[in-house]
């Protein structure tokens, strides 16, 4: 009977309203996002980062950069599709950024597959929103969309910078991979914060990363 | 030179503007939140929940409960507020809800100085945002703050009943202290999701709770 307390729609059917239970049942779902590891570390060095905190993070920064941004946004949209890009990884599970074995394709057919059955728990209204924000930053076609993007792939980077480097050295990733990946997204959002990046990136020791 | 990349204030004078290197600086800081753990373990009871995380899922339910809270509210307020509550933990701590042996008036100063360093660290403007949300959720006298409330009350509590109880077991909580604790916040703004957690409360075994 433990798992009594997560089961809103079958158990209380007669008192909670359905769209109750719904949102119940995402919200429950929600809390595995949680156990899902990316390969950066905390800047301490101390674990690798889950999804779940990653997002907040980013939702975080999404606020507090909002005024440094290039491009006009929309920054409760922005904080929201923050929160809500990775969500599918509780089905597809985080991919490497540098990981380059990946198939593209089947990624994206296990991340579609992921965001009908996520955002299908949902009350149809607030499961068609949140399934938009996280299609406009898959195509990434939006000022939202690109200031998002920036924020997520400057974040690991400076985590990466703040804890030694280990990550990249681990997986053979030099400095010219970091720039070609990240620089794109980060420098045309938040190109101060960019320079900071690359300077932070440069004063890294160790010759692995060359 | 491990530090090289936190202190941008320090390194970057001349390339990067003072208002980025504030905010990449307090960004960086925010990091030492995943490394504040709650009381609360995870649904699946693998391992304690911790600030961070908490936070994040509390911002995804702002989001999701946002059409069945019962007074108006301004759903992108709420989700910064939910992101942002809980700052003051990186230095001030976790308490656990239930603690009674807390000096209030200690816990509230040590709280005051944590917001004063943290938001204190960003451009004046962004950190008066965050202040002012903060302070809002403290005082807890608005629709946002008490919607923000309830969900911060119904997010441990459902995790606590998936999970069986064990925290409440632990610290000697019973069903009657949980729903004195936790229904005067949840019940008037989510009737629904209280009538939930209460019927999952009920169901869980153990006359340890009791």
């Amino acid at each position: 009977v433990r798992h009594l307390g997560c089961d809103a729609r079958s158990i209380h059917r007669v008192q909670v309203p359905d769209d109750v239970a719904a949102t119940l049942s995402f919200f429950m779902e929600l809390d595995r996002l949680k156990s899902v590891e990316r390969r950066n570390r905390l800047a301490d060095g101390s674990r690798c980062e889950n999804t779940a905190e990653h997002s907040w993070h980013l939702g975080m920064a999404a606020l507090v950069f909002a005024g440094q941004a290039t491009e006009p946004i929309d920054v409760g949209r922005c904080v929201a599709m923050a929160l809500t890009h990775d969500i599918v990884e509780i089905d597809a599970g985080d991919t490497f950024a540098y990981d380059t074995g990946v198939d593209a394709a089947s990624k994206e057919a296990r991340e579609q597959a992921a965001a009908d059955r996520l955002f299908g728990m949902l009350p149809a209204a607030v499961g068609a929103h949140l399934r938009e924000l996280w299609d406009e930053y898959e195509r990434g076609d939006t000022a939202d969309a690109r200031y998002v993007m920036a924020i997520d792939r400057m974040a690991p980077m400076l985590l990466n910078i703040a804890e030694g480097g280990t990550t990249w050295r681990e997986h053979g990733i030099t400095r010219a991979r970091v720039i070609e990946r990240n620089g794109p997204h980060v420098e045309p959002a938040l190109p101060g914060v960019w320079q900071h990046a690359l300077a932070g990136l440069e004063a890294l020791p160790g010759s692995a990363l060359d």
